[in-house]
């Protein structure tokens, strides 16, 4: 593997005449202590991330997944952030990086050390692992109860649901709970039975020619990047596309499901909890050389 | 304030014939950086904590924190800890740290750089605020949706309810919550009624002359190291002490609720989401004294 890239951004926040970029921007030893331990994205996962892909050295979805940290930071309370000065970050890890084919930006905010209203920022490069196994041999999925009704993120907005954060500790369970179960990955329904998200991926359904996945907004769950790059795809293909709840046992007369993210693009689900799923692999081959694709 | 001393540890994991501990305890510069950006504590709040008060250099109920600490590494897979190292981390932080009546120390226990299988530890101690004005004078406090049914620890193991972990962006946006409704603190509801707990403390009831915490194992919540040594008390002074559920009406009616923490040690609570409660001042201030008076 290549060596991973550190750049720090300082400060990360919006003002009216911020330093310029050069002093904004640190490239620092990935492998090197960067943070202090009273820093509140170590002592309380208290903060936001996003991943971005880039293949061959240019990102894919880069605006997206900028909003969608916006967004987080909204949630979270955190101050307004500078997108341009992170657009930037991300760029100078990608030109300090070697090139690779398949690179994933990490961008992390946290809400900076305990007291200081001052939040600590960077962007982690590092060359993603090939998927190709999962993404077109499938994957064995398992279905987890994520413990939180489906109208959360509107009843109670404190439980953070849809917001991107640090605080992934359940997300990490719930890995290990699927490697327990022999299973690659999970798909986390609400309390009262509704389809989530998986713990690091969207999750889209065929019903005939319409693909159909959650309405992020109304569940709790993250609007995907991947998904929506998927969505204009296969519109362009023809097929239809539809935000609306589905149920556990929906999913499995759905005659496809995918996970996608930044990290592994498509993965087509094989087996739900051991249930065999229909798979049209003339299809996944197009979707996956189609976001491969994006942005070359 | 006095200056916070910061003592890493490595290896902190249990093994048969494990290096001196002069060379596994190393003290650091608190403000220097000392985690690295790839360390699963900082990316995804993957990692354990717990808080130890001591009154003037003595610790109160390390034991028990210990003990707790090795139950959340349990619950996380996290390979078993070395306590008795973890121990003398917490002595020598205090040791290093200039004399102060009440000094709190924060063990963290991280998964450690991502695919090293190799923990980070450390003993951060730093000087408790003075909490005189709140355990004096009470708090308002407001009761909180926290979105789980009070059987998830029993139906779904992988929420890690009831673990101490680094995961706590939810408990600082209900601290946020709190300060939006003018209170001072919360009380985390179950999905379906049940008191939980505070985001950092355990909630105790009076009825009569019984003292009712919530049975932690049955809903997922932490055992309150604070809350056993008030028990141990309250007995002490006669009183009768119950692990049973309350129901949030049932809140509404105790004699007296307060919230016990390490770090506040006891707070009365005034009101709830403004209903006044009864408040017992001479028992708050015996009750105060004598948590404060331990391992003097």
């Amino acid at each position: 593997m290549s060596q991973p890239v550190l750049v720090l951004i300082d400060p990360v926040t919006a003002a009216s005449s911020p330093p310029a970029s050069t002093e904004r921007l640190r490239v620092h030893p990935a492998d090197q202590p960067a943070i202090t331990v009273s820093d509140l994205g170590v002592t309380r996962g208290d903060g936001i991330f996003e991943t971005i892909g880039a293949a061959h050295g240019k990102t894919q979805a880069a605006g997206p997944h900028l909003e969608r940290l916006a967004r987080s930071a909204r949630m979270l309370d955190l101050p307004e952030l500078d997108l341009a000065i992170i657009a930037e970050a991300v760029e100078l890890a990608i030109t300090e990086h070697e090139p690779v084919a398949h690179l994933l930006l990490k961008i992390v905010v946290t809400r900076g050390i305990e007291g200081s209203d001052h939040p600590t920022a960077w962007v982690y490069a590092f060359e993603g692992e090939d998927a190709a196994d999962q993404q077109i041999g499938g994957i064995a999925v398992a279905r987890l109860d994520r413990g939180y009704r489906s109208d959360v993120a509107e009843t109670s907005p404190w439980l953070l649901a849809g917001a991107k954060t640090l605080s992934y500790a359940i997300n990490k369970a719930a890995g290990r709970e699927a490697a327990r179960r022999g299973v690659e990955d999970v798909i986390f329904l609400s309390s009262d039975g509704f389809v989530l998200e998986g713990p690091t991926s969207t999750v889209i359904a065929r019903f005939g020619t319409t693909l159909v996945t959650p309405p992020p907004e109304a569940l709790g769950i993250l609007p995907g990047t991947t998904q929506a790059a998927l969505f204009e795809i296969a519109e362009s293909m023809g097929m239809a596309t539809e935000y609306r709840a589905l149920t556990s046992s929906e999913l499995e007369s759905a005659e496809g499901v995918w996970l996608v993210s930044s990290g592994h693009q498509i993965r087509p689900v094989n087996t739900l909890d051991g249930i065999e799923l229909p798979r049209d692999r003339e299809l996944d081959t197009a979707l996956l050389a189609a976001l491969q694709g994006r942005a070359l």
